[in-house]
């Protein structure tokens, strides 16, 4: 058997430690241990069960700070992995385990990069910085968001942020994020009044009285997006009324809804347009509304220009900027103003059992994140 | 206290008995004793777990039959009722207990009235028959229909039938119902594609594809009715959809649908434009369909004129009949060609906690089943 490279050996380490969400399982101790000898200041800002590391080289600004979680979602079946999902290997050129893509691997090949650079360029310009939380995958309160605030509350300055999260596609670096959509949910509460199907004229139905405007909330175009996002999407998420009997006309109507909502529309007017279709519908309800995050765009700049520049260089690949996709913790980080952009690995497997990557995928970013830091920091 | 009558003697003894649903708990053969003693020949066609009472005095045609059900619904809640439900009581002019009104009243009424006129009328024409099940609550399999199966497969004729459910609305015999609309259930399973709320391009949402085809079924004309039969009615009474997760677009959505259809109406044309309707939504789905009854008709005749003279006799008010409401035992019996009609006491708390009539009603609905039976018999 070959030697492991040291990415993939401190991934192994990683992987090897059962951190499924909120738990870090001393994930942050190791990595924190790294940095600390290559030069980083430390510090543990732990909220509710919560463990987050902040971990920063330098004085000075510029800062290039790298985040991601240590945390993983839930394995799934046990016996429908290959291998237990905690006994992270390397076999056929792949990296298999959970938290192998979604982002123990990024996780890894951060801290080696940074320890490279460091040994190469022990005075680089600005400050290097690590933001890692356990609270990713599950309600992410106490974790990025609670670590933000703190930096705002002290006037610390971040400049630019890679987030590990798994970007690529198809091949590592062919895509990275450069924002993202918002996230607008709310629970719609259609009000009816129960009664016996039998004597229809003494109910009002709910299902009936929604279908139309459900029919419209779904046909309306929300907005067209724009140069960097997608048109505004909407989606009923779930629907349930009824009281299981068939001979009973239920007395409400519960629907889930959510937005991913471009920079074309507004939390304000999104939640306008809804109740103006529903109101014109002439229905009675209740809707409550949670807003999940709001939208980010980092624009051509040092930081994507840089990154670009980087995966060129290693890949010879030419990088494709993206705000589609889900939400991640850099909606968080880009309220402070800072220049947010992920990279990392294929997320092709990620949530599933089996999660896996190609292990020389992870020496190819090590290699981009280092190239990264040269362009930004040397 | 005053001494109570005969039928509200017996309606105290049939109720103080537990009869839920399948249960008779001997209300069949209580009953059976008092038919035998006034000259009724008694069958019991008991199928699976349910007693079923066939008695007839006479040989010849034509034949009157009354018809009913010893089993009651549950309780509900013990503590919310004013006196416990098996232990009937007579208070202030009102008779409590479950089945008080549906239907142990008029089973009693329709045992004292048998009684009365067989000591008046010892050589009446034709036959008086009863047809007793404990399975009309339930699932409805096991009683009024194997009974009225084994009755054609013999040939025995039943010309006329008093279903003694609970049908007058505010005063004793104010409503007759002399027909049932229809009922037709159905499973509608819509197919869509699973996905992630993100990345709606790659799903297809069962919800929204449903919502304008559920919006035009609700919206339909179905018929208009006819001068017996109020127009078919259609009712969507349940709609499930949804993986509870917010970010998970569904891959199928269920509703269970109902149609009250008039005699303008028949089954196959209903299940035809329902599938109409889908197909021109470009929906793919599935449909399971259940007929839970046909629609049937008593016109005016012997039976109908003979109910509504008796009432006339009896109260002095015009009864009116009517098909609306829900389902009986009736479709079954009218099936056999049968004149069906359903007379009983005041139906306001049947299925409620503290189920109860006026006792004297009872004793003038016992005049009026042998009001009846000496117009149609004597």
């Amino acid at each position: 058997m070959t030697e492991l490279s040291p990415t993939l050996t401190l991934a192994c380490d990683l992987i090897s430690r059962n951190s499924t969400t909120p738990e870090d399982a001393d994930c942050q101790q190791l990595m924190g241990e790294r940095l600390a000898a290559a030069g980083f200041q430390l510090e543990h800002l732990n909220f509710g069960e919560v463990d987050n590391l902040w971990a920063r080289r330098g004085e000075q600004g510029p800062v290039l700070c790298f985040a991601g979680h240590t945390d993983v979602v839930p394995t799934g079946p046990l016996e429908n992995w290959a291998q237990p999902p905690f006994q992270p290997i390397v076999r056929d050129g792949m990296l298999l385990g959970r938290g192998a893509a979604d982002m123990k691997g990024s996780l890894a090949a951060m801290v080696v990069a940074a320890e490279r650079f460091v040994s190469k360029h022990p005075d680089h310009r600005g400050s290097i910085a690590f933001l890692i939380t356990s609270d990713e995958e599950g309600p992410a309160t106490e974790g990025t968001v609670k670590v933000v605030e703190t930096l705002v509350e002290r006037g610390e300055k971040v400049d630019w942020c890679i987030v590990g999260e798994p970007s690529s596609t198809e091949l590592v670096g062919d895509v990275v994020k450069n924002g993202r959509r918002g996230s607008l949910n709310a629970r719609l509460v259609i009000k009816g009044k129960q009664g016996h199907v039998a004597y229809p004229h003494l109910a009002r139905n709910p299902i009936h009285l929604a279908a139309p405007a459900l029919a419209a909330l779904a046909a309306e175009n929300w907005d067209e997006g724009n140069a960097f996002f997608p048109p505004t999407s909407f989606q009923i998420s779930n629907i349930h009324s009824g009281t299981g009997a068939t001979n009973v006309v239920p007395g409400e109507l519960e629907a889930l809804i959510n937005f991913r909502f471009s920079t074309e529309s507004t939390v304000e007017g999104l939640q306008a347009r809804v109740r103006d279709l529903l109101d014109q519908h002439g229905l009675e309800y209740e809707l409550h509304w949670t807003v999940s995050g709001l939208p980010f765009l980092t624009e051509p700049g040092a930081l994507l220009d840089g990154v670009a520049a980087a995966i060129k260089q290693v890949t010879g690949r030419d990088t494709q900027p993206s705000t589609s996709g889900g939400t991640s913790d850099g909606r968080f980080i880009a309220t402070m103003g800072t220049q947010v952009v992920e990279l990392g690995p294929v997320n092709a497997t990620i949530h599933q059992v089996n999660e896996c990557i190609k292990a020389a995928d992870l020496d190819i970013l090590t290699d981009i994140y280092e190239a990264t830091l040269v362009r930004l920091l040397a």
